[in-house]
């Protein structure tokens, strides 16, 4: 039988490590893609277009709200940034998990169009320990540093609409968590599995050809 | 923070590899200990008393019934069998995860009684290699062969209830989707969970020391 792929969409502060977890899930698990965003904010150091996130103006991004061809888009860190329709539609159709890295917001407003996505939520062990991660990023200045840790406290209150929890102290560890809740929902009863066994395995019984 | 621990429960048609898988799982994963059933069925071939049941006659069982002892009971392929409840009980309450491994039945009655008792569904990849298992079980007779034979459609049927489906064609890939199954519901998120870290992490934040 072939099943839908599923969306994994995942969350967190800024500076808990969303990208190294999802790099790495990448490289690790089979049959999953990375939803790429398109966004308005400033290209960081390394990060590369197309890669990271399609890097576009304001005026190029508001005529594809127009097109609709987001499946959501929002405003955060007073920047734009969008979810692309065609690709997430066209590989869940084919079977193929989605991985989405995405604020809160939009973690929100995907589990309301996509009912069975499932939301991971990717916490640091401390406020400490995120401040720290923070500041280490050189790429950013000192402004940006306070726009992303002013939004801290409003993102980590979303928790609760959140499926899972990772708490990333270890990134070997968060890594394998974020795998297991990937293969652990792979096999996540859906109506359409029940029957397609059911039928498989419930309307052959041939008790005939038992030998008494 | 002290969670509490999880129940899992094993079901699946007789032959498909409940307890080869449930023996690697004890092995490979920490924090998880196995419920011992009470029956009245005979023991088989290589089986031990207190390691794979509690075997005993009816009489001692129905006194079990009678004090109360069960967290749930029923008879299945014409005998007795029971879940101790001071077991369970206890360890979840220490946060241990406990493994259970019974019949769709005593699935269904579980799930009943504990409501985030967490229900995977182990099923052959078909009724042909399903049938060749249970004939090489060479400790029960053909009688006991047939009475297992019929009930796999009733069991079947019962998938519709279950949470995750696990199909037993390799016993190391079966074996590692209900260890990820494990580790992800260790990462669902709880309302007590999310206070925790919504204390922890949101309620802290002290915008006094960020450096401008």
């Amino acid at each position: 039988m072939k099943n839908l792929g599923n969306l994994f969409v995942l969350s967190g502060p800024s500076g808990v490590g969303k990208d190294a977890i999802l790099e790495r899930l990448l490289r690790g698990v089979p049959n999953l893609v990375k939803s790429i965003s398109v966004t308005t904010r400033p290209r960081r150091t390394g990060e590369e277009d197309g890669k990271d996130y399609f890097f576009v103006d304001e005026e190029t991004f508001k005529k594809m709200i127009e097109r609709n061809e987001f499946l959501e888009w929002a405003i955060v860190h007073s920047y734009f940034y969008g979810t692309p329709k065609n690709f997430v539609e066209k590989n869940l159709k084919e079977g193929i998990d989605v991985l989405l890295k995405i604020d809160v917001q939009g973690g929100l407003s995907i589990k309301k169009i996509i009912k069975n996505a499932i939301l991971i939520f990717i916490i640091p062990p401390s406020l400490e320990e995120l401040k720290k991660r923070l500041l280490k990023r050189d790429s950013e200045g000192k402004e940006d540093f306070n726009i992303r840790w002013k939004n801290v406290p409003l993102e980590i209150s979303k928790i609760f609409y959140y499926d899972y929890l990772v708490v990333n102290s270890d990134i070997d560890s968060a890594v394998e968590e974020v795998k297991a809740i990937i293969f652990a929902e792979r096999c996540r009863l859906t109506k359409e599995k029940a029957e397609y066994w059911i039928n498989k395995l419930g309307g052959k019984i041939d008790e005939g050809t038992i030998n008494r």
